[in-house]
């Protein structure tokens, strides 16, 4: 795979190209920071969004569900769109017009291939485990034949991508500026909060450092 | 509008029932404390899911964007659906198998209409104001008539609509519970960080209290 995301007729911007980022390293980084993404399916010629989790292992995007989920079904052998966004800030300009978000975000276009290989379902499922609780996947009970049986595990090839971000301040009409309207970024953060013990647990197990000290989302490990 | 949501077929939920939601007032505490949608349309018969503001009155929810974006295009007299998603936090379990998120989401599906009467698009442009940044509208320059000829105002009736929620600590396996594994949940938080003045801006110029003291996203002002 090349350093470079190749642009296709539906990656390539036509807006706003400043925005665009061509590195396959943003990529990585957008997806490897965050939990969700919004999975795009068509039903019946009409348009689903749904939340849900992902994994990616190389240029290999990782997506499960249960095997009778409707958008995963509706995904298999078809096109899909999946999106990750950060939002990082909202940009507070002199003018309506001008008003913004500071954000990063990735769509990946392609189609779903449903995974059966057995070793690439577990590697996918890890994937997804590591992106949704890192350290988890050495640390619990792992998947049973029959949970595995029911979790459908489809694979996207990153491929067919385009990356788009914004940050910095606003970018106001020339005239605006001597207007005396304050203007600047109101940044968004998001952090872990203190993990929450199940009722059921013993008192005796303490918090996995893993669990405790996990990056913020948004950010790299 | 009924204080409850009305099931059709594609939002009447098959699968985790009890993470269903049937009170419109449930709905509207999702959009209204959330910055950004994920819209999806159908484009040449594959979906795009592309991240963009929104706005509500009532029961319609407003979109906008430059005459020239190609998915409130694609979006116009077509079926779309927009997905607000609030990740609240990571559910760790025993298991791989039950890990979890617990989220709040709402699936809006409906033709999206546009928005000509003037008076519509400026109330429907000030919606979408006052979610991306409440206060602003009346504190910074208006939109000019050449700014608004360049935006496209959309319109969805929030209808057809489904809300799903999860809480809670997870769920695991009975036979799990006595397994010596830390089980919980790790909740994510947002806040607002310090606003960051634009460097044009005059030091004189201070930050007003709307922005200084907003809500958190994901709770309602």
């Amino acid at each position: 795979m090349p350093a470079s995301l190749s642009p296709t007729a539906r990656t390539t911007l036509h807006r706003s190209k400043e925005r665009g980022r061509s590195a396959r390293d943003d990529l990585y980084a957008i997806l490897d920071s965050g939990v969700l993404c919004h999975l795009g399916v068509v039903v019946d010629g009409s348009p689903m969004v749904v939340p849900t989790g992902y994994g990616r292992i190389g240029d290999t995007l990782y997506l499960h569900g249960s095997t009778g989920a409707r958008s995963l079904r509706e995904a298999l052998d078809n096109d899909v769109c999946v999106t990750v966004t950060h939002l990082d800030g909202i940009v507070l300009a002199r003018s309506i017009f001008h008003h913004s978000v500071n954000y990063r975000s990735a769509m990946i276009y392609g189609r779903a291939r449903q995974v059966t290989d057995p070793d690439e379902r577990l590697a996918g499922l890890r994937a997804l485990s590591e992106r949704l609780a890192p350290g988890q996947w050495d640390a619990v009970r792992p998947p049973s034949r029959k949970e595995l049986a029911a979790t459908e595990v489809l694979a996207l090839s990153l491929d067919e991508a385009s990356v788009k971000a914004r940050q910095g301040p606003p970018g106001d009409e020339l005239e605006d500026y001597a207007l005396p309207i304050w203007a600047g970024v109101l940044p968004l953060r998001t952090f872990w909060g203190e993990p929450e013990p199940d009722p059921e647990l013993s008192e005796r197990l303490q918090v996995p450092a893993h669990i405790a000290n996990r990056s913020p989302l948004g950010s790299l490990p």
